[in-house]
């Protein structure tokens, strides 16, 4: 009955992009959403995809070609915190991905960190277009993982609730850091 | 987009009730809820509802003769932590649910407290069937609303992950205490 944070969070995403849209996956990673997010854009959408992990983007590359889907979505070999180097400064966008920690099955050691994170969101919430969504699936197993989770969420938390709406979606009688989700809506 | 946690508990509590069903509405209050699980239920399910404010229960049960539902509901003058007293040992729910805080439009000094809240938390669950859902939309603005809402967040923390699902959906970048919502799924 109840959706986990993942499955919530994929709803969610569904649900925010239309055909036509131009959206970003801010941690490419093994390309799942990238993927998702191709398949929702249609022949006239865009999606950006950033990693910092060549191999990450080389393997999502490869999903892209072998789903014919590779001429909706151009990936950047960079950080996140790039944005705006990529983006024209009136470009919008109606949806914003981000998959905080590590890539699963790759160097654990690789992580997202909190200075680079919030700079971040702070250029995609300015491209971020009325009524546009901004998901936050923060994964916070690892070390660093609870620092980076606490400046997150201290930094969202302070956003002005004229301009977006921040919501937790959390299960919270979990023992083992259970990633979750915060969404934030521009108004 | 993204739903207010009213709205997002409502849709839960449609999606919780299938026709047959026994439910529960904890806190009848003005009878909104008690007539929307009334429609659900059908004419052989059964809504039982708890409320100490007589005046509540007359107002309600007046609702529900004018909508023609009365006969599937069943209203009790006795608070929610008399629940056993109501129902047998054995008898199963699929759906528990709470507004805690206090009657908009009426006493504001007569509220759920954190004692009796938890006391009939602790009952509806061994009643709570397989899959069913309690739900708690949490009202705290009022004077004691912080303290019970944090001793039933306690309460729900330490629920043990192998028999419940705790989920927190709450705004959090608001500045007046807005109502969020705890939902627990019994595995």
């Amino acid at each position: 009955m109840l959706h986990s944070a993942l499955s919530y969070t994929q709803n969610l995403m569904r649900q925010a992009v239309r055909i036509g849209d131009t959206v970003i996956d801010a941690t490419v990673g093994n390309g799942h959403d990238t993927l998702t997010l191709a398949h929702c854009v249609g022949d006239n959408g865009q999606v950006i995809g950033f990693d910092i992990q060549k191999s990450a983007l080389d393997t999502t590359q490869k999903k892209l070609i072998e789903a014919k889907l590779d001429h909706r979505v151009t990936l950047y070999h960079k950080g996140h915190e790039e944005l705006n180097d990529v983006l024209s400064p009136s470009q919008e966008v109606s949806l914003v991905v981000y998959n905080l920690g590590y890539l699963p099955h790759g160097d654990k050691s690789i992580v997202t960190l909190p200075e680079t994170t919030i700079k971040s969101i702070e250029q995609a919430l300015d491209h971020l277009k009325h009524c546009g969504l901004l998901l936050l699936m923060i994964y916070y197993g690892h070390e660093g993982g609870r620092e980076e989770m606490e400046a997150v969420t201290d930094y969202v938390k302070q956003l002005p609730q004229n301009k977006y709406s921040v919501l937790n979606y959390q299960f919270i009688n979990q023992k083992h850091s259970p990633p979750f989700m915060i969404a934030i809506e521009k108004r």
